[in-house]
This record gives C-alpha cells, sequence and structure tokens, in this order.
C-alpha cells in the first residue's frame, strides 16, 4: 500500500526538521539519547505532526515526548487534556505529560495572554525532560493569517515577516503544509481530531481571517492565496532580519551615552536610519510599544535636519538635537 | 466662510509636492516660469488633484498645464476628453490637451498595456510642454490596492512597497489623502465627476479588490486598513531600497565575468546574497520576469553549499560551482 500524500508531506517536513536539529550545534554530543517534545491540542495540526514525529523519530533514534497544555478557559477542558494524553500515549510516544495553566488576561486580550501561557509551561516541560527540541504544529494557513493580521498593523516588515520557522529550541516544520493535508493525514491515520470551540468564534480578529477573509481572498484574488502569503512572510523574514542585523551594527558606532551622531546617521539608508533612531529612544527610556511610525518619521525629520525644534516620546522623553547629535532628556513637568 | 477640510487636505498635499519640487536639484535656476504638467482622467481624484494644483500653483507662480489621455477603449471616448479638456481650462489651466493613444494589448493584459501606453504619452507631453513636474492623482486607496494586489503575487516586499511617491519627473501627492476626500471635494467645488466604467467592472482583478475585498477587511479587521496598507508599503519601500541598494555595492565587489565570489557571498545576510544571486543571473542571461524565489532559492543553496549539483534557470542557463565561485554557462541541448 502507498503512503498517502498528505501523510507523507507531514512526514517529510518532520524528518527534515529532525535531521536540521540533529545536525545543527545545538547538539551536546554523546550518548544520549536525543528528546524531541511535541505540543500537541488533539486538534488536527498537531496530532498529524504527533503522528508523523512518533514515525520519523523513532526510526532516527529520538525519544518522542508528547505534552498538552490545558488553558482551563472552557468547561471539560480538564477531560479533554486527558483525552489527548490517551490518544499520545496510544499514538507511541515514549513520554506523555499535561500542564494545567493559568491564563491571567491583564489588558494584552485572552489569545495573547494564552499564548504567553502556553510558551512559559511548554519552556517549564522542555527542561523537566531534557529535551533540545519542540515542535509546534502551525501551518501554511497559520502563516498567511499572520501575515494578513500583521498587515493590518501596519508596522511594516517585521509584522508582515509571520512566525519564525525555528527559534531557541522551538520550530515549527509545518509551515510549509496546508492545514487540509493535516485533516487528510489524520483522517487516513484514523486520528480522533479535536475541534476547538475557539475555532468557530468570530468574536476572535483570527477566527474572521480564518473563515471570512482568506476564503474571500481565494476566492477573488485566485486560488494559492495562503501560499502566497506565505512565501512573501519568508521573504520579508530574510530582508527584516538583515536590516536589524545591519542597524544594529551601525548602532553600535553611532549611539552613544550622549546621543545619535548625526554625521554618521546621515550617510544610512532611511530604513537603517529609522532602525538605530527607534532602538536609541527605546535604550533612552521610550515605550517601546507606544513607540509608531510617526514619532520614528519626526525623529528622522529631526536627524536630517527637515525639521527644526524637539520631538516628545512616549515615556516623558524628549529628543533634541545638539552639538550634532540627537540626545535625549526625561521631559520634566512645570 | 472656512476652507472645507476635504478640499484643504488635497490643497496641502499639493503645496507640499510643489514646495519639494521647487527645492529639489531638478529645477534649473533662472528666470523660466516652472511648469507643472496634471494627468487628469476626470475622475474625482485627478480633478479635486488639477483643482488644488491650479489654486496652489497659480500662488506659487506655476504655470499649470491639464493633460488628459484618451485610450480609445470605450465608446465615447474622444468625447469624453474633449469634455475633460472643457472642464481644465474652466478649472483654470494655462494650457490644456488630450492625447489619443493606441494600446496594444500583448499578453501583459489590457490594464498593464493603457498604463504602458498612458506613461509614453505623458511623457512625450512633458517634453513637448518642457513641464519639470508631472502629478499623479493616485490616492491612498489606489495605493492599499496595489498593496493587496502585489500580496497576492508573493514576490516579496517589492510589489508589497507600493507605487512609489516619485520617480524621475513624475509624484503622486495625494498618497496620503482618501478618495472619499477626493469625491468630496469636487462636491464642494461643484465639479463635475466623470466615473469611469471600467471601474465598475469585476472582470478587473483591482476592481474586485476595491469593491469586495477591501470593504471586507475593513469590516472584519476595523476601519483605517487602508491607511494601514498604505503605511505599510511606505516602510517596505524603505526596506526595500536600502537592501537593494546595500546589494548593488555587494555585486560590485562580488560579481565578476567568472561568476560571484563565494566566501564574499557567504559574508552576506541571505536578503542581500539572494538579491546579489538573482542580479547577477539576470546579467548572465537569465530570464528577470520568469526567475522566481524558488530559482533564487535554489541558488542560495548551491553558494551555501547546502546543495551539490547544478541550478537550471529560464533562458536556458545553467549555474554551477567551481573554484570558489559560482557561475553561469549557457545550456546546450544534446
Amino acid at each position: 500500500m502507498s503512503l498517502h500524500p498528505a501523510v507523507a508531506a507531514v512526514r517529510l517536513a518532520v524528518r527534515r526538521e529532525l535531521a536540521r536539529a540533529a545536525g545543527s550545534a545545538g547538539r551536546a554530543g554523546g550518548s544520549d539519547q536525543p528528546r524531541v517534545l511535541v505540543a500537541c491540542s488533539g486538534g488536527a495540526d498537531s496530532l498529524a505532526l504527533l503522528s508523523a514525529t512518533v514515525f520519523e523519530g523513532h526510526k532516527l533514534g529520538w525519544r518522542v515526548i508528547g505534552v498538552t497544555v490545558d488553558h482551563g478557559l472552557q468547561e471539560g477542558s480538564g477531560a479533554q487534556a486527558a483525552r489527548v494524553v490517551e490518544q499520545m500515549a496510544a499514538l507511541g510516544c515514549d513520554e506523555t505529560a499535561s500542564a494545567r495553566v493559568r491564563v491571567e488576561v491583564a489588558g494584552e486580550g485572552i489569545e495573547a495572554a494564552a499564548r504567553r501561557a502556553r510558551y512559559d509551561v511548554l519552556e517549564q516541560m522542555r527542561a523537566h525532560f531534557g529535551a533540545e527540541l519542540v515542535l509546534l504544529g502551525h501551518t501554511r494557513d497559520d502563516q498567511a493569517e499572520t501575515v494578513l493580521l500583521g498587515l493590518t498593523r501596519g508596522s511594516g516588515g517585521r509584522s508582515l515577516a509571520g512566525m519564525r520557522r525555528a527559534f531557541d529550541h522551538y520550530a515549527r516544520p509545518l509551515l510549509d503544509v496546508s492545514r487540509d493535508d493535516t485533516v487528510t493525514a489524520c483522517q487516513v491515520e484514523g486520528l480522533e481530531i479535536w475541534d476547538d470551540p475557539h475555532n468557530e468564534d468570530l468574536g476572535f480578529t483570527r477566527v474572521r481571517v480564518r473563515r471570512l477573509v482568506l476564503p474571500l481572498l481565494e476566492e477573488e484574488l485566485g486560488p494559492g492565496v495562503a501560499a502566497t502569503l506565505a512565501r512573501t512572510a519568508d521573504q520579508l523574514r530574510d530582508d527584516v532580519e538583515a536590516l536589524d542585523e545591519l542597524a544594529a551594527g551601525a548602532a553600535a558606532v553611532l549611539v552613544t551615552a550622549d546621543g545619535v551622531d548625526l554625521a554618521g546617521l546621515r550617510a544610512e539608508p532611511r530604513a537603517i536610519a529609522s532602525r538605530v533612531l527607534r532602538a536609541a529612544a527605546v535604550d533612552a527610556g521610550a515605550i517601546d510599544a507606544e513607540l509608531f511610525h510617526v514619532h520614528v518619521g519626526a525623529l528622522l525629520d529631526l536627524a536630517t535636519g527637515r525639521v527644526r525644534g524637539e520631538v516628545q516620546l512616549p515615556g516623558h522623553l524628549t529628543a533634541y538635537v545638539a552639538d550634532g547629535r540627537l540626545a535625549f532628556r526625561r521631559t520634566t513637568a512645570g
């Protein structure tokens, strides 16, 4: 019997990631069996990911640990977590665990709070199990949604660049795999998929993007929009990383405790000069999350001499020019 | 009577552009009266632009020339062009002209062909009238549509960066002004707006973006999406220009007739290395328009040693590695 293409796609993605992780410097040499943690909600994406990781990981000598996080946000979430633990054990995980987290919503919205709580507990479990790799089940469709959400924030390349393929010990091997493929893979393998009721709640912006916006884009602009958005994210991430790195290098030379050297700054392209100014302002005490495009534009105008005077920044900070430098001082009342 | 905000917004945008143009190096000093050409279709955007340019331009001593282009694509287009000429004269233009162009659709689609024909004839008229500046009426909404269209092409920051604010002798002063404001400005000033039937034809992708996609985005993701998309374009344009410039500098050092110096290339971030490889391939004869992300990715894999062998490129070109360089040769049959 030949392998179903959807199962093959998920397995290939996981195999590549495990090879990358085994080849990377992060692996301490030695006789210890490498360990991979898979975060599994019981949904199609993470279930397909777990199943493929058991299959590919065991072939390559990895110990596979399935973990699920109970956010405690829905009635019966404890029972659901217990079901996922059973499912993970039945799928052949070497170890399983579930952890209950307390999601404290503090201004940032329930989605952001749940995400933060989830990563905190995943990191604890990673340390506990001594795993060098944690796999997350985000698909190409998740990436497309993230790009569209970023587009509406207007914070430029950074928010359009979507989710990273890998960071620290974490990796998202399915970013090139469609959600449809993960659903099909589960069906082909006879895995019972849990449908998170949150995924149907149109009160969440992400759910509206998934259910309403992306389908319309596919209909009006042609199929393959999700794949195109994900590809765009990859390219923009390269761009943003290069510019951030170049700006960090420029800032190391141009920024001191006395402010920013303007002659040097003016020799830099706008994309780098604006990043240097932004970083200098944050270092001086401006509030990162409240420092918008309009503030950085005003700093640029001041730095290039297009505008004279001072610029007020969030965090009670004033930017001014003196002796060929752009400097900052605390704004004092009265 | 106070000035209506919509009229004020259009005039402010034009005043800034005229000041920028007057201050730029492009103006030959001397006693000649500066001349500005305004491209006007008779639609709200360009009509509001023309009216504001007559008002602001005359105050600042510019000679204002209104021109309209008859694409000959619709029945009665000649009569419509004549009406616009009358309207432009009545609005106070110092000179007016209309030009009929022949749109030849050759593979690129009717919108692209009409655009090319329009710029060709605008450039002829600019030379004829000796104008140093040509103003185009694209608004913030046009920019948002362009960004969304670019997003669906997946060619990265370049296609997301939208329309340039200025290039050569051309400028788009209304990129921060909404289409609604241009319509209101025309109504307040009693100008009769021509509604291009093409703007209602859902056969055009751009019209579907305008009529269906953007309204849904505004509804589901919150108002202000058009403004956000336009702001995103500005930031991405800075990023793309900086990286293109840096890549051109790197290419000047790394690329010779013998190919690309790989040791030097590997020291560059991916965003720059990929641009250098792309430019080198096009220089060597690869077909620019057919060179996709996947080709550049394969060249990067080859250059970094991740993959061995050769890469086939559109334009019958083969890339290979020899003596520490990535080189190209014509692919010969047999």
